[in-house]
This record gives C-alpha cells, structure tokens and sequence, in this order.
C-alpha cells in the first residue's frame, strides 16, 4: 500500500493517507522527546524497534480478543492501521509505582500494587496532558460514561495479556500508557505499545529497558530498545 | 465546655482537647492563606462568621440526615464537635467550572455542568494536595473502596442540600470543599462549611461571596463574609 499525504506528524509519529480512506499508515520516527517536549533527541533504529515492536504486540492482543488498529507492517518502520478518531483520553495502566506517580504522591519508586491503578489523562499538549478523573472525561464530554467503562476494561484486559507475554521473557511490565479511537461502531486500541509507551525493568536486577534512560541520561538507550525488540520476537527455528 | 490543650494548629482553625476525650474544640482564626500557603492575610470578622456559617450549615446537614461531627456551638468563634480521624482525601463538590479545574483543563470558568463532577485531592501540603482518582485513594490506603463510595454518595447528598438551601437565598452554589472523618464505627462529615471552603456566587450579577475576593484582591472581603454570615441566618422574628 502506497503512502499518499502526511496528514498529521506527532513528536514520535507521522501518520499517512492511503487509497483507502479507512486506512493510514503510520511511520514510526527515530525522534525522542520527554519532560513535555522540553527535552529533545534522537534514538537511532527507535522508528524500526517501536514499530515492529508494536506491531508484534498488537498481534498478541488479537489473538487474544482485543480489537486494535493494526492492519500488517508495511515495512521496517511503518505499519499499516484502521483510520480512528481518536479519543482525547490517554489510559496509563500501573502495576509498579514509577515515574509522574512517585513525583505526585511520593510513592517510593518500585512499590508494587496489589491491584493495578488505571489513570486518566486529557490528550491535550497545550494543557500539560494533566490527570483527570472519570467525571472529568465524561463532563467535559470526551467520552460517554459507556466508552470510559469500555476503554478501563479494555486497559484492564490488556494489561493481563501484557503481564503474561512478558513474563516468561523476564520483563516486569512496570506501566504503560494506550490510546484509543472509535472506529465504525466500536472502540478499538490505537497508537503504539513500545519502549517510548511502556516502563520495562529487567526482573531480578530491575534494569529498565525503556525511554527512562533517553528521559535520565542512563546509557546504552539505543541498546534496550533492540534489546526489547530481539526479546519479544518470536524464536526463529 | 472549657479548651483543654491544643492538639492542632492548621491554616484557618485551631483544634483544643476537652474534658472529654470524644470530643474536641474548633477554633476558627482570622488568619487567611491562598495559594498553597503563598499569599498570607487576615480578614477581621472571618473568624466568627465562618464560626457561625459552619454551625448553621452543619445543622441543616444534621436535619436532612447527614451524620457531621458537629455537636453545639461554644463561642462567636469556636464549636464543640466530635473528633474523628480525619480521612486524608478532601472532596471537592463542582456544579460551575471555577478556579483550579478552569486552569488546568482549560474550561470557560462558568460553564454549568449537567451533573457536578466530584474530585478527591489527597490532603497532603508537602506535595500541594494533588488530584488523585479514585484508584489511587485505594490504592494508596487513604480509605477502603467501600469508604470512598460512602463518602462521594454523602458529597453528592450534601451538594443537593446545601443547593437547596442557597437557591431561596440568591446564591449559586459553585463548588466545594469537604472532609470526612472516622468516628466510632462510622464515617461523619468534619472540618468546616464556609466561604474559605465553598465559592458562592451571587445569583443574576454572579458576584463572587467567598475566599475569591482575598485570592485575587477583590476588595469588600470583610464584607462578604459577613453578608453570606447574614444571609444564611434564620430570619429573627
């Protein structure tokens, strides 16, 4: 499928008409951001880890029941996906306290949650992405009630699948972070599943293999992203 | 009932031991503060009004069924309650978008909203009592997830009352700020009623009649408090 106009570019992102007008296909930049666009960079082979990392994920979450975007990869770092509209609401679902969290509660870094905590916040770079609670999203009208209890169950389901594909390949899932769109007359998952989306520590050492190390300066950020990659690709025999 | 020793100091109360150990003395200072303790003042007469403000909305609380910890009023000043340990979540009751959520969301301050949307911040002055959701309260073990469903339901309770009781008197009742507390085998509504913790608005002129006027340097700050002290009083005959 050919690549026709850009029709938005994220910080990480571009995404791109296709002949098909219920199809896009998004292109996966080497571009790295954090701290609210304020820090910037590049992470060379990031656009080729996230992307197939992503696709390999989502793969995972349909065969195991969850509706996503994903259509096929296209090439090395692009994917092709259903066209949404996306919900202005970014679901952060976490099982180890990490992150924003710490800094806003003070919660010690690596306290794990009996249950996960499932966060809300408003998709708005202007307004600093801030934390909302389920009143907000339904008040001001960016989900109905029924889409909010949807996407949580989703996140929550999700969040299940991921524990389990991790697991068995050493990787504590730490949090991530999903978006979703409506797309005909359902909910589906969109964006990406990645080391930019996701905190992945090492279990047993807890090193983290995630944009952490682009965010704090901690080396080898290149390293954990084809680490990440190589981990979760399926043994070829 | 005599004051025995302090026991706590805030930023608007004092709080005195009593003969009896169930119970405690509020004491209700002139001393003001805005902005997470930034902007300091005092407003003579603030004491006594949000003294009696409290006294007076906490009975019709008590006459429509809500548990609160009030028990008499001592003084212009100060009032017998029951002591409670106080629940580290303060809910806050929004019916108009005003203050904080205009900022951080970008809603039109006076946006009406269909429902009131209710917000639990964790009471915590070292990290400026953040926006926590209702997952975090759990999971952080500020209350149990039946005490949080208990204490949003009696918020919502008060709300209506409370907009019943304002709307005969020309006053919007905009948002406000509530603390619950344990007592003996249950939960009771505590801290105060007032215009430090509610914002009112006069109904036609939308005139502000609470703590707005000292945040934002409004003038006639006196004179609010004691008009909203007048209008609430029951007419003497």
């Amino acid at each position: 499928m050919e690549k026709g106009t850009k029709i938005y570019e994220g910080k990480a992102k571009i995404v791109y008409a296709t002949v098909d007008p219920e199809l896009v296909i998004q292109y996966f930049k080497d571009d790295a951001t954090a701290f609210d666009g304020l820090k910037k960079g590049r992470i060379t082979g990031k656009g080729v880890a996230n992307n197939q990392i992503s696709c390999r994920l989502f793969e995972v979450l349909e065969k195991n029941g969850i509706a996503t975007h994903f259509v096929r990869p296209v090439s090395a770092n692009e994917m092709l996906v259903r066209k949404v509209e996306i919900i202005l609401v970014e679901l952060v679902v976490r099982n180890v306290a990490a992150g924003s969290l710490c800094k806003r509660y003070g919660i010690p870094e690596g306290q794990v949650f009996k249950e996960p905590i499932v966060e809300c916040y408003y998709k708005n770079d202007a307004f600093h992405d801030p934390l909302m609670n389920d009143d907000h999203v339904v008040r001001f009208g960016l989900a109905t009630a029924d889409e909010l209890v949807q996407i949580k169950a989703a996140a929550l389901k999700i969040n299940a699948i991921l524990q389990s594909f991790f697991d068995p390949l050493g990787v504590t899932l730490v949090d991530f972070k999903l978006e979703f769109g409506r797309y005909r007359a359902t909910l589906i998952l969109a964006d990406e599943i990645s080391p930019d989306t996701c905190r992945f520590w090492e279990k047993g050492s807890n090193r983290k293999m995630d944009k952490d190390r682009f965010r704090f300066d901690l080396g080898d950020v290149e390293g954990v992203y084809s680490e990440m990659l190589k981990r979760i690709s399926p043994v070829q025999s």
